[in-house]
């Protein structure tokens, strides 16, 4: 099985390749770009250990010259500190305009990965090379990269696409199952907002919980899937002026979850999740989507094993308040994205405060 | 006397207005822009003491909510650690991305806050005020942004057009003569690979070397001339893709001579003297240019006050050496921007390493 999908933007374009064994193509695929000699690998120890050697014998055959990286993996770790490790590298490879980085790993990875791309001499080539089913469907498309300010996520960064995406299936199978979770997270994300259908497949797999129980097919249909949807919507607003935020979805009262308990209870897709809920809860609340709907896709969020409660001991008005730093934030006001049927979203600033408290309240556990 | 020039991009255009008074119409100017109501001032002490009063008066009248935050001047101030205070300041004062910086002083201040707001939210709104002849000729049209890295300058960065840059001749009487000097050579720099009127006009003038000996209207044709002149060439090649190579004019030994003295020794403008004279020998040598015509360069250098060899003790084969970590270098090869006639000018790798040697040796004092 193999899939292609573009993303057309108006001033560059690219491909996400998705076929099992394409970690071993990535030298070729790569000559085809037309790039220049030098290739800097970016990963984290435990994928490069995995998969650093293959990809590098691939980049080396198809006569790259290879420099590597490798960095702590994990959310606390995508700093200013962890970047300025990547223009070190840069600098001793002495890469060129023409040179590209590799990422070759999770969201993180990726995110400073392409940061540093976007910003080394003003902006070099990259290539992603997604290793979690999150990154996959989600962080390697679209061009945000971006490194954390101590006090919120992904305050500094940049648009810069990437010349390709190049996604192996075969990858997940040492992917730990906390972590597919959060990527199926996504995936139900894009069911909601934009592929009623990709919904339905979810629902009707007996499981949804490990890869493990995962026909193959399905697999397939969810990265496909996935990536067409986060590719149509970023080819219609690369820049988020308008459509590309409802990908948002679930991501409001997500991000501040994260934020408050300092990215180390609940990893990304599980905010989501629980976001998910929320703005699910407060579109019923509003009469703008109905109840049976929203327990569709809770029902379909426990399945895959994420959570639908707030963690425990969170304080609902710090919540609130959190809402108010979001990047999201336009005029003071803040951005819901909100469901009005299985398949569609909208994007809304006029959630009054008390809906938004009352929800939390009754998802606190 | 009023200019206005157009930037014109593919993906935005904006005008550089060029006259007396312009600093207290900041505000009302900015207001037709169509921006966020929040503003950050960003500028260094001694340029806030002269201009900010006036400046913040014009924003906060035309109905703007304005922060501000000052930071040292000079070449050694460009680095993270400001950028970084760019950035609290931004986060404190809740700017979104509907927000604006606005860059009130020299090229380092253009370029720090450039980056910042580049980078800041993946990128915000962006107005220069340049209140140096360099910065205001050079820096803060054409969207360059960024920051040094320990080992080189202006490594970290981005492309971030401006949406306005507001020009304010009468500033310029509170600048340095040696940085009013620094700003002449980037406008000799113009005249000889693009506008040979704007050389001659300057050749008739007596005097070049202080504001207070410059006809009032050749200051206008100075900087309306060299606006358009950078505006024409970015116009034409906004990512440095190849015509906008040749603003580097005298730019390839003025950065390794800058670098190796720790910016410290020459300011930018005296090194792209010193790097013109080194690339008019180069383009004679090769028999590219004729002598008469480098002679009239070094003289105009001259009249300006700027110097025409190299510091003393800088050792001839660390500034080649020095050369190869430039960003314009290209799979390897060191490219020169060199001269063909006053008012036009080519970009070759072809310069053999010895004739480099043996017009940096000519050029020891």
């Amino acid at each position: 099985m193999e899939s292609v999908i573009g993303v057309n933007l108006p001033q560059e374009s690219y491909e996400i390749a998705i076929a099992s064994g394409n970690l071993a193509k990535l030298g070729d695929r790569m000559m085809s770009l037309n790039l220049g000699k030098k290739v800097l690998v970016v990963s984290n120890p435990v994928i490069f250990q995995y998969y650093g050697e293959v990809a590098i014998a691939s980049l080396k055959e198809a006569g790259f010259e290879v420099a590597q990286i490798t960095l702590p993996a994990g959310e606390s770790y995508k700093t200013h500190d962890s970047l300025q490790k990547i223009y070190d590298a840069a600098l001793e490879n002495r890469l060129e305009r023409s040179s590209t980085m590799v990422a070759l790993g999770g969201g993180v990875i990726g995110d400073m990965t392409g940061f540093a791309s976007a910003t080394w001499l003003r902006g070099i080539n990259f290539v992603q090379v997604p290793t979690t089913l999150l990154a996959m469907v989600d962080a390697s498309i679209g061009g945000k990269t971006g490194v954390n300010h101590p006090q919120g996520k992904n305050l500094i960064g940049a648009f810069h696409q990437p010349r390709e995406v190049l996604i192996d299936p075969e990858v997940l199978k040492t992917l730990p199952v906390r972590e597919f979770r959060a990527g199926i997270a996504e995936v139900i994300k894009y069911g909601i907002i934009w592929d009623a259908e990709l919904f339905s497949q979810m629902e009707r797999s007996q499981y949804l919980d490990c890869l493990d129980n995962l026909d193959l097919g399905l697999l397939q249909e969810i990265l496909t899937r996935s990536c067409q949807a986060k590719a149509d919507v970023v080819s219609k607003d690369e820049k988020e002026a308008g459509l590309r935020a409802i990908l948002n979805y679930g991501h409001t009262i997500g991000h501040a979850v994260e934020s408050l308990t300092e990215y180390r209870v609940v990893n990304h897709g599980e905010a989501v999740a629980i976001g998910m809920v929320a703005a699910g809860e407060i579109a019923v609340t509003l009469q703008m989507w109905d109840k049976l709907a929203s327990e569709r896709q809770n029902a379909l969020i426990q399945k895959a094993g994420l959570p639908t409660a707030l963690p425990p001991g969170l304080d609902i008005e710090a919540i609130v308040d959190a809402l108010s730093t979001d990047k999201k934030v336009k005029a003071g006001k803040v951005r819901f994205v909100l469901p009005t049927q299985i398949g569609a979203a909208i994007v809304t600033d006029q959630v009054p405060r008390d809906v938004i408290k009352q929800v939390l309240q009754q998802m606190s556990s």
